[in-house]
């Protein structure tokens, strides 16, 4: 396994140089954060289907347990649980347009990781970088716990546990657990873990920040340690339900799935779960005892359990929905954790947005009307105040607006549209609206995937090491 | 599924334009004996460990249930659960000996197979062509159920079930069911089912004629329909214990095997079995309440059921017993079938030799005594007269030697010698004589593979075909 450790150290000096201003050491977070022999444990595999681009070159790495789609380039990294999904990359000739600009494509875009550790990471979408539209890069990264990189290049950063990059290029930055980031370019930074922070250049800026002392209970992380909290209990007490699926090589799609709908067979499937139209349910997902409406979806790493989603919900990747009750076209972002019970349910109108990042976690019942903006944090019917608005009301806002630990400045309306036409175009790109003939997405192509599995060397100087695998058409 | 079939229509028009002179048309027998669905059910799959050589290149093929290990080129081909075993190829650097030429290779030999389509075909040892070093080929041939291609250049063939070429350069070549040819080289001839045919040059020339009536119980195979008999009633009947090890992507070898023994986690061990030490048992063979004593290997295809063999034996790719004791480094060639039971127990005497494509299928008890020379086909004391002989009594032998369907010519001790020669060498390289230290053979250089499972597009004009996929070191 020598050169398994040599690659972990090589990576943490390259992150490191590139961190040498905020001067921050990787080092003690990652060093024995995934002892090395179960880094030889578990198969990567590959997906490979006639309705996605094709293209892997795997090289001098380690990728236990790790998923991937359409067209992916790793060398000298350590992928651990990861999901590096490339089918939704630019391809040749389209054209990116950016601030007037009407840039071709001359080639087909690919994700390439380099000299970077990634753990349980989910990297997803297109690079938004208008200075790299062939390559979606992530390199001299270190990302661990639940992060997601979406949409985003990442040059010489940390993420911290259940963060989450969206449409943002990165460079040389330290990205504290929980934070959500979409400003379209940061270098040199320090973000505070917990920050919710959106910038629409000139028109608009978002922030909240989580209460350190509370986020704590969720997510915590100490260099030298494992992440702690109670999101991490939350997933690691649904271990075993994924075990089954990883060691069966072909497993069985239940025969009750509508037409249009897909469920991955990674996913987790517990009984009393209803799937409908054109619903998608990616790897990694987890469902149990909930009612699936038509057009939903359920993205990579979310749960959704004891809870009913009407319709065309978008479910984003990482976001956990437990004992509620959502109405059609609730969209629920990026790692947030929404928890109703019993005693205490919880219901969201049709139309709502939940930002990413939101925590709620009851403690009696809450209904928060439709068309609601959802931010925050929230316990009761009090904190629904504090961080929810009317959807026409925030858009309707210009100047500057405090409410509680969320802080909003320009114009509300470009920031509401911005989230609306997303909605619209997730739902579209998963499918949710296909009619039989037209309008395929995600839930239809992925249907019928193939999988492959690849393995490291077994023993010896290069155990854990990938061999050299390219593939393609 | 289009690509598919167009490759199979390929692959007969190349066949039948190199069988022009023979004037053969293998189309009838190939075209609807796997039906092409089927050829997209099953994973192909691969090895890798440091011990073993690493090239794999796969291009424009289907591959379904096949396994590969070490360097191995596959392109315009159908393989359906076959063994292509490239880890005894030749290796650059090493010197070649024919003929008084000494012969340097100059890179590592890689077996490449291209037009050609192999059903349940076992591909093995290096080839020993020397015009041809660094190439072991098999081009615009079709190999069918079982048969064994052994160190064999293959170019523009038929191969019917059960037969075997070993060490022996073949083109334009119709082959039997049954049929063994042992003969260095051969051009445009039609060797009819069940014949066994051994020439050592000037040496010597060693023919044995199955009775075709008689043969036509175990193995026969008309254009149109599947193989049938009692070779095929036997192997199907035990397919389904295959299922389960094929099902699940990482299986546990039983803690009880000795060091220096492997058990390949794609063999079927059934109950009541006794593994010594340093015994190899390769994919796809099947043992079931026998005693595999130190040093005995089971390889590919073979079959081991209520018997004791001793140690240090030899089961050769594809061969079968049953009911039998056999004693100390008793050899059992490709494809031979012994069967005892209860009341019929067969036994051999140690240091005999089984020669390949032997059938023994006991109406009484049977005591082959020891270092005897075993051939032909045997069901009582009376067949054991005319099929075997004392193995110094063949060695003294020179002339011309005729015993029922048996025929010799020749000096015997080239012949005995050889055959002694080689067993000892299979022994050599299996491992059998690993003392812990020194003598590593397949028994300890396969004891940790690591498997990885690819599979072809699922649906689509691709469906059933594999990406271009390469893989090194």
């Amino acid at each position: 396994m020598k050169r398994l450790s040599d690659l972990l150290e090589r990576i943490i000096q390259r992150v490191n140089i590139n961190l040498r201003e905020p001067l921050f050491d990787v080092g003690p977070y990652i060093r024995n954060l995934i002892p090395l022999p179960q880094l030889t444990k578990f198969y990567a595999f590959y997906g490979i289907t006639p309705h996605h681009p094709l293209n892997f070159h795997f090289s001098r790495s380690n990728l236990a347990g790790s998923y991937f789609l359409g067209k992916c380039h790793v060398s000298d990294a350590i992928l651990y649980k990861s999901d590096i999904r490339g089918d939704e990359l630019k391809r040749k000739g389209d054209i990116f347009q950016f601030e007037g600009f009407d840039i071709p494509l001359h080639e087909d875009e690919t994700i390439r990781i380099k000299d970077s550790f990634l753990i349980k990471t989910l990297v997803h979408n297109n690079s938004h970088d208008p200075e790299n539209l062939e390559d979606f890069i992530i390199k001299n990264t270190v990302s661990t716990h639940y992060a997601n990189i979406h949409g985003s290049d990442v040059e010489g950063c940390y993420l911290g546990p259940f963060s989450t990059v969206d449409l943002t290029t990165l460079h040389d930055c330290v990205i504290g657990e929980f934070a959500y980031l979409q400003v379209g370019e940061l270098a040199h930074h320090q973000v505070p873990a917990g920050t919710i922070w959106i910038s629409g250049g000139d028109q608009f800026e978002f922030r909240y920040q989580h209460d350190p002392e509370n986020l704590k209970k969720y997510i915590r992380f100490e260099p030298g340690s494992s992440p702690q909290g109670f999101f991490i209990d939350f997933v690691e007490s649904r271990k075993d339900d994924f075990r089954r699926v990883f060691d069966v090589v072909n497993l069985e799609t239940p025969s009750s799935i509508p037409s249009g709908a897909s469920l991955n067979r990674y996913a987790v499937i517990k009984p009393k779960t209803q799937i409908g139209q054109n619903v998608l349910v990616a790897q990694r997902a987890y469902i149990e005892n909930s009612w699936m409406g038509n057009g939903a979806n359920a993205q990579e790493n979310c749960y959704i359990i004891n809870s009913r989603l009407t319709g065309n919900n978008v479910t984003a990747h990482g976001a956990k929905i437990i004992g509620a009750e959502l109405g059609e076209k609730v969209f629920v972002g990026f790692n947030s954790f929404l928890q109703g019970n019993k005693s205490a349910a919880l219901s969201i109108g049709e139309n709502s947005i939940v930002m990413p990042h939101t925590i709620i976690d009851l403690t009696e019942p809450v209904n928060i009307p439709a068309s609601h903006l959802v931010w925050g944090f929230i316990r009761n019917r009090k904190d629904v105040k504090e961080n929810t608005m009317l959807l026409s009301e925030f858009t309707s806002m210009s100047g500057q607006f405090v409410r509680g630990r969320m802080n909003f400045q320009g114009s509300g309306e470009p920031f509401v549209k911005g989230f609306q036409h997303r909605i619209e175009h997730i739902l579209e790109a998963n499918g949710a609206y296909f009619n039989g003939m037209d309008k395929k997405g995600h839930a239809q192509s992925s249907r019928n995937i193939s999988y492959n599995l690849i393995q490291p060397y077994p023993e010896g100087d290069l155990k854990g090491l990938y061999p050299t695998i390219d593939i393609q058409l």
